[in-house]
């Protein structure tokens, strides 16, 4: 048996977020089915981050394990024949059979879009958030600095989260502004729910001047949601990859 | 009555190009409604640009003629209210009465994108043309530099087009790398049908190998459909924008 890892790029667009529910499809879901026709026999991926309902990404993980003697770095071709054109599955390789995704340690970058100018492009309206008021990206930058480093980010975690611990770290936080397309870049070892979103609709608040950058200590002190500004929406954000080298090399 | 001019932006996925036509819903039609409901009475625009089946837009233009006292700079915004997503009004402004988009001298800036890696990236699959094989972006630049000036260009115009004269003037004709999209713009006085796609077609030869970028010079004096390359796919063109100056301001 040999453990392989899935490096899954996807459009949020269609599908319910990245974990299997009841309610609509998931990216997960279409990923295990593909992968149990593939193969023959039932198969189930962990996957490494739990994207929401329409956030995109370019580099999730998912692991699985099989028998099959198909080589893992061929296992992407045959399941990208059988995949959506808004799944694809980027690379594919053999890890260790003890490695998990979440299990371990890693840095996950992810990137949230704001295309901000007077009106929507209709060619980036999946894949960006417009917003309109224009921004002061040098601010968002001088927000965002606070971010980085080990803090308690409870006021940056959605009320329906059931994490017990909150304190996360925050390795990098850029903002960027390349045309009309601001974009905050953030690698962390880890992030809760809603925590991207919620730093994105804070620092967007900063960019129009409605908050100062100074407020961002305070926010965190505060350890409470309603301390932060409002949740940015989903389709703004997509999971860029995650860097499991350590864990893999053990460098 | 006066004449306004609108810079329109779209998504071409989901119409039959821009001109109107009986088989399928196309970008006029939809502006010539929304347009004809906002003030209550027929309007039919008059376009730059009619571009094909599944070709995208940040600047195309239309104009269309009114006796309505909204000023011309608020149109964008009540007419955008009346439009679907994929459709979006940039500007709207009061141009002299005697205009005529197509009648005129101007230069259009075209984009062809190709996402050049080894697998798609789905949140890319509508707006760039996906292209597995390595190109060389030095070599297609060579050829495209023997694409600028005056030139018979009927060896790059599909032998569907009723053009009878087909000398037109590229002012400029760029490909450029970022990360793994390659962008061929080009810019000129007019184009013929499917021209820059075909193009873009003979230049990705031209980026594996196929041809030599000296064979662009041959292959226009040909005078001959066959002699260059295939016409590429709609969806990786985007018509960037037009200019008018030098009609509207005489400079």
């Amino acid at each position: 048996m040999k453990r392989v890892m899935l490096i899954v790029a996807y459009d949020g667009t269609n599908y319910h977020g990245w974990q299997a529910q009841p309610n609509g499809i998931t990216v997960e879901q279409v990923l295990n089915q593909a992968l149990s026709e593939l193969f023959g026999e039932e198969i189930a991926v962990i996957g490494a981050s739990r994207t929401d309902s329409g956030v995109h990404s370019l580099g999730n993980a998912a692991v699985f394990d099989t028998c099959a003697r198909m080589p893992a770095e061929k296992i992407s071709y045959a399941l990208n024949q059988r995949l959506p054109e808004d799944i694809v599955v980027q690379e594919s390789l053999e890890v260790p059979l003890a490695f998990h995704p979440r299990k371990c340690e890693s840095r996950k970058t992810y990137e949230y879009r704001i295309l901000n100018r007077r009106f929507p492009l209709p060619t980036r309206r999946r894949d960006t958030y417009f917003y309109y008021r224009p921004l002061e990206v040098e601010k968002m930058q001088q927000g965002a600095d606070y971010l980085v480093g080990i803090h308690d980010f409870k006021s940056f975690c959605s009320v329906h989260s059931q994490a017990q611990e909150t304190v996360r770290e925050i390795f990098s936080c850029k903002v960027e502004k390349n045309g009309d397309l601001v974009t905050i870049r953030i690698t962390g070892g880890g992030f809760l729910y809603n925590m991207v979103r919620i730093i994105a609709g804070t620092l967007i608040q900063v960019g129009i001047g409605e908050r100062k950058p100074q407020e961002i200590p305070f926010i965190l002190e505060k350890k409470n949601r309603n301390a932060a500004g409002p949740t940015a929406p989903a389709h703004g954000l997509t999971m860029i990859g995650i860097d499991f080298k350590k864990e893999l090399t053990g460098q």
